[in-house]
């Protein structure tokens, strides 16, 4: 036995009781809304098969993932060494095709682990499926401040439907989760994969939009004059430009802004455009969006419009309140390159963080296992991020914090004895007693008091005994009462 | 991008929906107790280094541990490449001392890691230590039924006291837990391992106390006679085996049987007997028995009889009123050989299922990071067959299963407007709603209630938006009433 001191593997942590009494708070905040929206809660194992996992997160992914060593390998007889040497050397020239050595790895996501499950369990379940999921992630990152290898994912997603009131939905239980957090400023950004994939396509010739992303990005520092001049270095007429800038420039709120995109949108783009002009009153059916739009570039921002649009009226029809924490921004792009449709995202204003919440409409997540046209959408909240803002902001309540609601002072043998009774009708009414284990000096037990942020000290000496009334300490103000249990357990029923 | 049919790693499985509910039901049940009592949550990483968890279960402990590959292999320059070499040659001998190549492992249960954090943290903790860890653990064990390669432990344990009221209190919680959980026919064992390394080593003579084990193991099957055969044939002589058979029969209630222990003990074994009697109620101090009689065989057993009669007496004390279900069993042996004091192991009777929950007091888990004398007691429940017991049983509430109360149809524009509000009204009373997203057929939308078991149908067509009476359908009973929305609001407040 090695008595060499413990340590944590890089880039994990323990979580102590308090913290995981504030991460819990987080935690079940969001289950709360999840299910008041009828989401449900599903499971999946840590480790994955590696046919499963490999290629779902690009070569970064594949190389981030923590493999693990197949058990036995020691056991194996002779030919079969031989064969394991063979696949040893392929793994120190490149990390896959290595089903001997390694065949399991830890889950990198909640995604994927979830598209696995859908297309398994396709025949059971009742769509759409609405599911919520919080469980642990593994990646080989370089740990730095704030990135950790491992953390915890918190999704929902809703799969097997189109309908936009699932967007919507989506962010009424933004709004909710972090307003029942405490939260009241922040912004709920939302854009279209339609405009990045339909206009933008159309500013700056397919493939290249990044190039113009890679410029938008640079407005806040460079600002217009500076954007321009690069766009123009990089081809592009100023025809194009002064349309791009009428896109970044659309103001006010959600609903003003959508009704500016129209006017952009039907106004033709110097000799690029060939669209014809759209009514948007009358919204084509779903067959052709699906049929049509999807693969017509010309299309795309007008869906992502109409998309917007219908976005908007579901919230108002909703009695959603607090429009001015939406806010259409266009230059939105998010990394994932399997979303389609409606993309999310949500930055607490004033506080120096990234986003705390993303997410989008994708079309066709289950494809990877072979069960096309599956569209869904989801949602996904970085809990280490939130729990740095709420300290950060101390919006931490002190009932997340707390356990144990009374500790009883243990002095001698009599004392305990009078006790022992007491602590357990405390804990038949549901109040989280504890009775001080040993017999030792009153300092050592209020400070263990103290540390465990134990509201309530019971102290029960001859004088109590003698009396019956005994002295209820309030830990936080310092008041103290005598009284007797019945009242200890009026006042400090839940 | 494989397009194979998805698999699960063997021994591992996904939680539907339905299943965690459940399982968050029997989580959740426990938890309560374990924080009534005091206990707060500690969470810790999946992986740990190998250099904490090698050699802490024994040989196959080690073999059975997912080990994880390091990181970055292929991309190690040629002089390192070599020594990798080296270390693969030695993981095809044997399974260890291969830092290069591996340095974490899966966390193999939840023990090892408590020791770690006390031993990390001994300076942040205000001992006594309460914690409670529920979390998955792998072992690479061969998969049968009702053993899985990822599984949840649920612990508690209390460090830092050799308190025996925290042994009291673990009867209390296993049968309040058990309780709550609605199972009413179990037996809470208990023994004490001074009555192995004292009264047995002096039957058997120290280090072949397994064969008395062995033999008292076979006592339902072969009876006294066969047992008292076998152990003739081993050598024990008959003054011994009767001394034993006493111990074996002692019977009675808790109470009645410690004091035909104290007959027995107080009774010279022969031969070998060198004890002098003991008066039982002079107890002698904490000092006396971490000096004495914990280093001689002669005086466990009777440090055994005096723990145990200290739990009888807590527990009269605390009031404890189910006595009958508290049986001392002198041959529960429990495997993990660091248990030092009492041992626990709860049986629930008439169902075929091995012990659903165990533990005992060990005087030294820290010992193995070099921290001495750290006392604690804890106790495990085993969650998995606690599941597989209540299904059985049909123990589960309906509560367990559902999450969405009410779902409302949405037959055509006209409806699904009409709909939107009352959604979000009936959220705003915490009645968990859903809006089917698709005007779809009404017997697919009912489909999708009853698979997700959803008990609530609010049916919305011109009828009932022209009457503003909606049809609220129990989907238990077919029962169908015409409410208006504060009626319905009334109806299924929580």
């Amino acid at each position: 036995m090695s008595k060499e001191k413990p340590s944590l593997p890089k880039g994990t942590r323990d979580f102590s009781p308090e913290v995981v009494g504030k991460r819990n708070y987080i935690f079940n905040t969001i289950k709360k809304t999840f299910e008041k929206f009828g989401f449900q809660p599903l499971e999946t194992p840590a480790m994955e098969n590696l046919s499963v996992l490999t290629g779902k997160y690009g070569e970064e992914g594949d190389q981030l993932m923590f493999k693990i060593l197949n058990n036995g390998l020691h056991e194996k007889k002779e030919p079969e060494k031989e064969k394991l040497q063979e696949n040893w050397n392929k793994i120190l020239q490149q990390p896959f095709s290595t089903p001997a050595i390694t065949e399991r790895a830890l889950r990198y996501d909640l995604t994927v682990p979830f598209a696995r499950f859908v297309v398994m369990n396709r025949n059971e379940i009742s769509f759409p499926f609405k599911r919520y999921q919080i469980q642990p992630v593994w990646r080989a990152d370089r740990p730095q401040k704030g990135r950790y290898r491992e953390f915890y994912q918190c999704d929902a997603d809703v799969v097997g439907t189109k309908s936009l009131l699932c967007e919507a939905e989506i962010v009424l239980m933004l709004d909710e989760v972090l307003s029942n957090l405490g939260l009241t400023d922040f912004t709920i950004k939302i854009n279209h994969r339609g405009i990045l994939a339909g206009f933008y396509s159309k500013l700056g010739a397919i493939g290249k939009e990044s190039d113009l992303l890679v410029a938008i990005d640079k407005l806040d520092k460079i600002g217009e004059e500076g954007v321009t001049k690069e766009l123009q270095e990089k081809g592009y007429s100023n025809e194009r430009i002064t349309q791009l800038f009428k896109l970044l420039r659309v103001s006010g709120s959600f609903e003003e802004k959508l009704i500016q995109l129209e006017k952009i949108f039907n106004d033709p783009i110097g000799e690029l455009d060939n669209t014809f002009k759209l009514d948007f009153q009358e919204i084509p059916h779903d067959e052709f969006w699906t049929n049509v739009a999807e693969s017509n570039t010309d299309w795309k921002h007008k869906k992502a419009f109409i998309d917007l649009n219908k976005v908007n009226s579901y919230l108002s029809k909703l009695n959603f309140k607090n429009f001015n924490r939406l806010e259409f921004d266009p230059t939105l792009a998010r990394g994932l390159s399997y979303y389609t449709g409606c993309i999310f995202e949500v930055k607490v204003n004033n506080v120096k963080m990234g986003s705390i919440s993303g997410g989008g409409r994708y079309d066709n997540l289950t494809g990877m296992f072979g069960l096309p046209n599956v569209s869904g959408v989801g949602i996904s909240f970085g809990v280490d991020r939130i729990y740095d803002v709420m300290e950060e902001l101390k919006l931490f309540p002190e009932s997340a914090q707390t356990s144990t609601q009374v500790l009883i002072t243990n002095f001698d043998n009599q004392s305990e004895v009078y006790a022992l009774p007491i602590l357990q009708q405390l804990r038949a009414a549901n109040i989280a007693t504890e009775l001080y284990p040993d017999q030792v000096k009153l300092a050592k037990q209020m400070t263990y008091a103290d540390q465990k942020k134990i509201p309530y000290v019971l102290l029960i000496g001859s004088e109590e005994i003698a009396s019956g009334l005994l002295k209820l300490k309030n830990m936080r103000t310092g008041e103290q009462e005598s009284l007797g249990v019945e009242e200890i357990l009026k006042k400090l029923a839940i």
